[in-house]
C-alpha cells in the first residue's frame, strides 16, 4: 500500500478535502491517505512546521503533499522534490522548505506538464486539480522529470535560525499548538550549550526567568510554566494544566531566551 | 477497493462516525471510507450542496452516503438510488437531490426491508444502523430491489433556479464555506449570458456594484471583493485574503445579481 | 485487513494524530485506521464514554486505542487487554474502564518491555512512541505476554453507579455530545422499574418535571425536553430542534431522575 499524507489549510467542513481523495483513489485506488492537518494554525510557516514536525514518522517512498497556497492561481511554482526516502509536492512557497532541507534531495522539479492533471483546473482549487493527481502518480512510480523543468533550489521561509551569543541561546517561537505549547526553534543545542559547562538551563521572556527546563509536563508545579524538548525535538514552552501561550502572551515571532540560571 | 464517502452533520467530536466506520467495514473490511465533511455548515440544502460539488470526482461505483438527517425517527423515507456512475443512499429529505438530478437514474428505491438492518435499530441514529450498513451490502453488489419498493420520484429542495431578465441574471448564495467565499446557484451561463454580446460582468448585491469577475482571487485588489468561477463551477463571490460573507453582509438566500458593467 | 481505532483528545489541528498513523503504517500498511475521535469534549470519563458507546460496533480482533493522558510522563502504566472479542490499549488512568467492565477479559499487561517502542521515546507523546507501535503489532499477532508483567486490575472511573429508590431512579450526566443531548449513566432499567408497574416514566430535575420519555426527538413539540433512549442504549435528554445541555443547564455529574409522572 502507498502513502500520501495531506497538510492543507483546506479546513474539513467543507468538500474539498474529500474532492482532493476522489482523485487520488481514482488513480490509484489502493493508496491509504492520512491526514496530518487541514487546519494550519496559521500561516505558510506553520504548515512547514507541522510537515517537518510528522513527515518522518512515516515509512519510506511515502508522498507527503502540501497545501498551504495562498497565492493559488498566481504565478507561484508546483514543485515536486525527490528525496533519498520520500517525495514532496507542493507550491513552491515553503511550505516544503523545513523538511526539505533536512532531507537528501535527489531532484526537484517544476510541474510544467498538464499531462497528469484533472481538467479543465480550477484556478481557485490546484490542492484537487493539479496536486492530486500528480501525488496519486508519484506513488504509481512516474518518472519526477517527465513533471516538468528540473530546478537548483527551492524557496525557502524567511526565518533566523536562532542564535547562541555567550552561552545564551536566542530563538523564536515558530508554533502555537492545540494545547497553547509554544513551539521554538531551538533544539537540544541550546540545552547542551548550557549543561555543557554545568549550568542549569532556565527560560527567560523579556529579560525575567520565567520557567525551568522539566522533562514533562507535570514535573512543574500545576499551572507553572516550563520548557522541555518537544516530542518534535524542539525547545516548547508549556504550562503545566494551562494554556502558555495565553498565560505567556507568547506570538508566533515572540522571542525566547534560553540562559544559565542566575544567582 | 469499494469506496463509501459520508457527507453528515454528524461532528467529529463524538463517537458517531467512528461507529458508522465499524459497522461498515464489520460488513465489508475492504471498504475506502472518504469524509467528504462532519459538519455540514447549515442545513440540508448545504448537505446536498457539498455532495454536488464534490461526488463526480470519485470513480465510477463509489457509494455516496449522505446522513444529514433532521427527522431521524419520523416517517421520512430512506432511499437508495442507483444511477449510471453511482450509487446514492440517504434519507429522502432533498439532501441527495442536487446530485441525482445531475445524474442518469437507473432506479431508486425506498428502503423498507430491515434485512441488511444492524439491529436492534435505534430510533436517533439510522446514520449507524440503516444507511450504514445499506451502504456497505451495496459495495457487495447486493441487488437494489431487494431493498424495498421502487420509487419515481425523490424530494427535492425547495429552492428557485436563478433567472435571466433582459441580461441580468439573478441567483443567490447557496453556500458559504470555510474561508466566508459565498457560492451561488448561478453557473458559466450566467457569464455567458453577458459576454456574449460583448458586456464585462460585474456583481451586483442590493443594487450596488460591488465587484468585477476575476479568474483568481489574487487578481483583486487586497481587501477588495471579486466574483469568480469557483472550483464547483458556480459563481462565488469572494474577498481578496478576507472573508466575503462578512465583508458583505451575505447568508444564505441572499439575492445577488450578475449585470454587465453599467456606464 | 485489521482494523485499530484511535480515540484520543490530540485534536485535529496539530500534526499528532498523523505521526501516530504513520508510525502505525511503518510497522503494518494493511491497517485500517479508523478515527472515533480526537476532540474528546472533556476529560477521562468523556473518552471513557465514547469508546464504551462505540467499540461494539467494530469487528471482532480490533484493536481499540485510546490516548486520553494527561498524566503522560508520569508513573501511570501503560497497558493492553485481551477481551475475547477486542484488544484495548492505553494508559491505566481509566480511559479503557468503562468497556473493560463490559467485557470479558482474558488477560491484562503492563506495557513494560520497550522493545516494540519507536525510539527515542518522548516525554510528552507517548501516543506516537509507545501506544501507536504497540497496537500495530497486536495487529501483527504479537504474543501480548511479551509485553510486560499481567495485571490483575485495571484503574477505574471513581463514577457512582444510578441508585433506584421507591421506583426512583437517580443518576447523573456523564456526557453532552455536540447537539448538546446530555446522556446519562442510566439505561433501560430505569425505564423498566417504572414502566412494569404502570407507571408513565417523566424526566425530573431538580425536582421538577421537565420533560416525557419519548422514542425519538421530534415526537415532542418543537423546542420541548424529552427523555429517550439514546443510541449508545443509555437514557439522553433532548430538547426537539434545541440544545438541551444549554436549555436545562445541564453539565457533566448534573444530577437527573426518572420517576413516575405524578398526578
Amino acid at each position: 500500500m502507498a502513502i500520501i499524507t495531506l497538510t492543507t489549510d483546506l479546513g474539513t467542513t467543507d468538500w474539498f478535502v474529500g474532492s482532493m481523495k476522489g482523485v487520488i483513489l481514482g488513480l490509484n485506488p489502493e493508496v491509504s491517505i492520512v491526514d496530518i492537518t487541514h487546519d494550519v494554525p496559521g500561516d505558510i510557516r506553520a504548515g512547514a512546521f507541522a510537515l517537518l514536525a510528522s513527515y518522518r514518522c512515516f515509512p519510506r517512498q511515502t508522498v507527503h503533499l502540501a497545501v498551504v497556497d495562498p497565492g493559488v492561481g498566481s504565478d507561484r511554482a508546483a514543485i515536486v522534490a525527490r528525496t533519498a526516502d520520500y517525495f514532496f509536492v507542493g507550491p513552491d512557497n515553503g511550505v516544503l522548505s523545513l523538511a526539505l532541507t533536512q532531507e537528501k534531495i535527489l531532484e526537484i522539479h517544476r510541474v510544467d506538464s498538464d499531462v497528469y492533471f484533472r481538467k479543465p483546473v480550477s484556478n481557485t482549487f490546484h490542492g484537487r486539480d493539479i496536486f492530486a493527481p500528480v501525488a496519486a502518480r508519484l506513488t504509481q512510480r512516474i518518472l519526477v522529470d517527465s513533471l516538468g523543468k528540473i530546478l537548483t533550489d527551492f524557496v525557502r521561509l524567511d526565518w533566523p535560525p536562532p542564535e547562541v551569543v555567550d552561552g545564551v541561546s536566542r530563538g523564536q517561537v515558530i508554533y502555537i499548538d492545540r494545547f497553547g505549547n509554544a513551539v521554538t526553534n531551538m533544539g537540544e543545542a541550546a540545552v547542551r550549550e548550557i549543561t555543557e559547562t554545568g549550568g542549569t538551563p532556565v527560560l527567560v521572556l523579556g529579560g525575567r526567568q520565567v520557567g525551568e527546563l522539566k522533562r514533562f509536563y507535570q514535573e512543574a508545579a500545576k499551572g507553572q510554566p516550563l520548557v522541555l524538548i518537544g516530542s518534535s525535538g524542539f525547545l516548547e514552552i508549556a504550562v503545566n494544566g494551562g494554556n502558555a501561550a495565553r498565560a505567556l502572551n507568547l506570538k508566533i515571532g515572540s522571542v525566547v531566551e534560553l540562559r544559565s540560571r542566575a544567582g
